[in-house]
């Protein structure tokens, strides 16, 4: 069983709930329909259980090597990339004008969560690319596009984002990389960078840097941050790469898991300057760069989630199989062995997995259908609203799915008991794997305060109020609904406790105390995300209200599950939240 | 910095918190003293530092090796146990008939507490040894005692416990490792054990493990299950190891972490039946093994606690170090950057490591407190007051540090950012041996069975009733106290609530629905935890009281932490399980 996701619960997702046909009905997909998404979607499953799932274990055990300043990558690895490229997904969401095939982003998303289901590592080359690719689409110029674009599309070119350096992770302010600007308006870089995924291999035949630089006065801070193209290998006259570029791979990063995508460090500039393009306007590169960041953000929820996904169904296949132990009340020695799917806990364990991967799942593809319906809505009123919806939701799609999901993970491990500690097993690379989420792309800790600080006050709580719109439409219809009264009771509370607790958390700290309101950003967050996929539960158990199937049954029990065990918590945490206590704040250093 | 323990704040536990100089009241410990004690603490503490944690990344990283049908250790491991043998640590806890310091079992715990935080794969080996040095000592007769403990105590030979199979792991009921019993009296067994440390390895004179093999009906189920001595090399009429017994190295499983201590599948008789010697009689082999459970299981909690500890350690250590970005109402860029720990959201995850893993350290030392009490005490009324707490406590005191000393782990990668997920960092392998906790000598599901379904109402609930009174006289103490009325009342009424919905969960299930009662024991077991280890924050913060040093005013504030962050869930938590909600218990099979 290749165990990756649930097919059927994905189409249930996508099609009866999200109902992404409808993005046909826009002029960008009118020639698409249902049968051109699921033959992407179909390919994509194929292709991740007969090349991607297979080496996955294998290509974790296989750390890439640092060998003569290069990194080099097992075999299965490349293998695995070029099936990717030659199956043409890199490209699917691009336009036509460069190879493209213009599918939704969310469909390019339901094949990126085959992929990083069925083997996390080498799917992160290709989700760097594209939104490298992305990057220079939105903000390159034409000679720039002609020259990098096709080989990115095409998957020729690999991509890769150098923000971090050694002294500057989540402060990017703090960046030392210097770019300084030639007569022949190239730039010379100079500088290291640090976390660099696929900073350098052989798996593709070039790779091009997207590189943030300080260009003017360093206490301008981020305002002095320009973006740059520093391609690993210089494009000769005839658009080929030709000659080294002055970049240097200076040593690997040795991670917990995520093991086949290759983290760097890279040092620009050690023999005399490496040649950088700046892309854009000179002080706009942080700003170019967080454009493309709300997609990266759905990227880390999505691989979170996916990676819970198949860890679940890895748990729930164990479950069935494994005979241990007798039901509580059968003390005969004699009689068989029942599957511990059988055994209460083992369901709890699993019915909790469930409930947080696949409601991540639907999390994540919510906040990828916002994304294609903002691109493609003509009336600027209602893209304003699906941006603004997209906005306060980008911190809790990002950081949820990171938390929940490797909760989920360890809850797989534990159904395996002592073999799901062991690398025989799937569930212990993924739990590994997923560790990562939490950290990248924004820590967790910055994601609270971006929900807390900046998101749910933008437009004087205009995106609060949009999110109160959808739910309270939903709740409306649910209502009328024969057996979700539970839920929707279960959810209108706890969304009224979110949104008074939140106005009150403003109130209380006002502008004055900004650190009293942010201390506990990060419980907040949890607790927005807890009602925000206690809201998709109940829209799930409402898309199958009335059925009798085991799929319609097990939604409903999931959702019972979300509302009974997670969503009385969201209460509990309110009440500490809105105390703005300083516990924490107030620790005094020495104390610890 | 070492950052192996808090040795102040062990201190503080000993000897201010559980005062375990009274047990030089008793007469095996008459001729000792607080001095005495200190000084194997110190030797504890000198070897960890010196000999045991600057190995620990590298015998993580050399994994054990199946060589020629033989487990190969690094010679890190090999060195690191011989200076734990040459220190005469194995025979601190043993009588001195037997070459043993006689000190008490939680001394041997405060040198175990040290071994473990600074490389607990290595310190494995030892445990297991004392463990099954305890085993013989207690179920043993005199010829057995003599031909194996002077070995065991003295560490020229090392032990093992072969209890899992395969098909058994939880269902110890289930194995099926036969002994016949041979002419002279000893026994021929037969059969494949699973999952066991240290079965072998090069680095020790002899192994004797300890194997658990039915000898007579099999449908006797645990009552068939005998226990024998079989060693790696049988003893010559010396004394001395000899010939080989028929024990088979087939394989080793390759763990997440805690990889230092060799973890083996050991065929038993695959060349016409290991010999093996009977302990005690047939038939009682489970009841011995149980016996020495409790022990196990306080060290299980221990490593669990203690590894959280030293992560947290680490991680202050790092919060302490690294600068990164500037306090929120600064936006001066050219201002100095500010060590993370003056962030929010660092003391936050610093404060809540703190919380938990002093915490569960005190829970596991209390834990060891009362088998030393219950081991002295010469009145049998009392006596069984101590056993009764002992049992009561067993399973909270394995499964609480287990569950949230990992949650502590995951904070302190989070604490180091993307540093944290390097191997390059302590806390990554921290977090993967970890993980392990949950799993061995009785899974958290199995305690929590143990916990609801048997000791809450063992003897009429007269185990609760005994920890009520230990509670209500630290509560009556503190109500006294200047400035501990906030956590004596959260503390209260988490108690008082778990007393009644317990009696509430009991009194609605009855015998009947033993299935219902049990279906959320998990969820019950966590909340009993919290609300003990509230009760025990309750009394470091009591010890504390009035004092203005910072040490006070950390213990003051992880209290507070704990009391308002922690405990408020608790009675979120017990509606639930008051309700005996069977959403997981009901969910069917096929619709997972």
């Amino acid at each position: 069983m290749p165990n990756i996701l649930n097919r059927r619960d994905l189409d249930f997702i996508l099609y009866d709930i999200l109902k992404i046909d409808r993005l046909c009905a826009y002029p960008r997909h009118a020639a698409q329909d249902r049968g051109v998404f699921d033959q992407i979607i179909d390919a994509a499953e194929k292709l991740a259980e007969e090349k991607l799932q297979p080496v996955a274990a294998l290509v974790d055990a296989q750390e890439p090597a640092f060998d003569a300043g290069r990194a080099v990558l097992p075999e299965e690895t490349r293998d695995a990339l070029a099936a990717i490229v030659e199956g043409g997904f890199l490209a699917a969401g691009f336009d036509e004008s460069w190879g493209g095939l213009e599918l939704p982003y969310i469909v390019t998303q339901a094949v990126a969560a085959y992929f990083g289901a069925a083997n996390g590592g080498v799917a992160g080359y290709g989700m760097l690319t594209i939104a490298a690719a992305n990057l220079l689409a939105a903000h390159g110029d034409e000679a720039q596009k002609q020259a990098y674009l096709p080989g990115l599309v095409e998957g020729r070119f690999f991509g890769t984002m150098c923000l971090s350096e050694p002294q500057a992770g989540s402060s990017l302010a703090d960046i030392r990389t210097r770019a300084e600007r030639q007569a022949d308006g190239s730039y010379r870089l100079h500088g290291s960078k640090m976390w660099i995924s696929g900073g350098d291999h052989d798996a593709s035949e070039n790779i091009i840097h997207f590189v943030l630089a300080k260009t003017g006065d360093p206490s301008l801070g981020v305002k002095g941050i320009s973006l740059f193209i520093a391609p690993r290998l210089l494009l000769g006259d005839d658009g080929a790469p030709g000659a080294r570029n002055d970049v240097t791979l200076v040593g690997l990063n040795h991670k917990m898991g995520n093991r086949a995508t290759v983290n760097t460090v890279l040092n620009f500039g050690d023999e005399g300057g490496a040649v950088g393009f700046l892309v854009g306007e000179e002080g706009r590169g942080l700003a170019y760069m967080f454009h493309m960041m709300n997609e990266a953000r759905i990227g880390v929820g999505l691989a979170a989630a996916v990676t819970a996904y198949t860890g679940y169904l890895h748990a729930l296949d164990y479950a069935k199989e494994r005979r241990q132990g007798r039901p509580i009340k059968d003390r005969d020695p004699t009689s068989p062995m029942i599957p511990i799917i059988e055994h209460a806990d083992v369901k709890r364990m699993l019915l909790q997995q469930k409930a947080y991967s696949e409601g991540a799942l639907h999390l994540c593809l919510y906040g990828a259908m916002l994304v294609d319906l903002a691109r493609n809505e003509p009336d600027p009123s209602v893209r304003e609203h699906l941006e603004g919806l997209l906005e306060l939701l980008t911190p809790v799609i990002k950081s949820w799915p990171s938390e929940y999901g490797l909760r989920a993970n360890d809850l797989a491990i534990q159904v395996h008991g002592g073999y799901g500690y062991t690398r025989e097993y799937a569930v212990e690379r993924l739990y590994r794997d997923n560790r990562l989420n939490p950290i990248h792309e924004g820590t967790k800790g910055i994601q609270g305060i971006d929900l807390l600080g900046r998101k749910v006050r933008f437009a004087g709580g205009g995106l609060m109020a949009l999110l109160d719109g959808e739910i309270a439409t939903d709740l409306a219809e649910a209502t009328q609904t024969d057996g979700l009264g539970e839920a929707t009771e279960a959810v209108r509370s706890a969304w009224a406790a979110l949104k008074s607790g939140t106005e009150e958390m403003h109130g209380q700290a006002g502008a004055s105390a900004p650190d009293l309101l942010l201390a506990n950003a990060t419980l907040y967050l949890d607790v927005f995300g807890h009602v925000v996929v206690g809201w998709l539960w109940l829209k799930q158990a409402h898309a199958v209200a009335g059925r009798p199937d085991a799929f319609a049954r097990g939604k409903r029990q999931a959702c019972q599950y979300f509302c009974r065990y997670e969503l009385p918590e969201v209460h509990t945490r309110l009440e500490l939240l809105k105390r703005l206590d300083d516990t924490c704040l107030a620790m005094d250093v020495d104390a610890f």
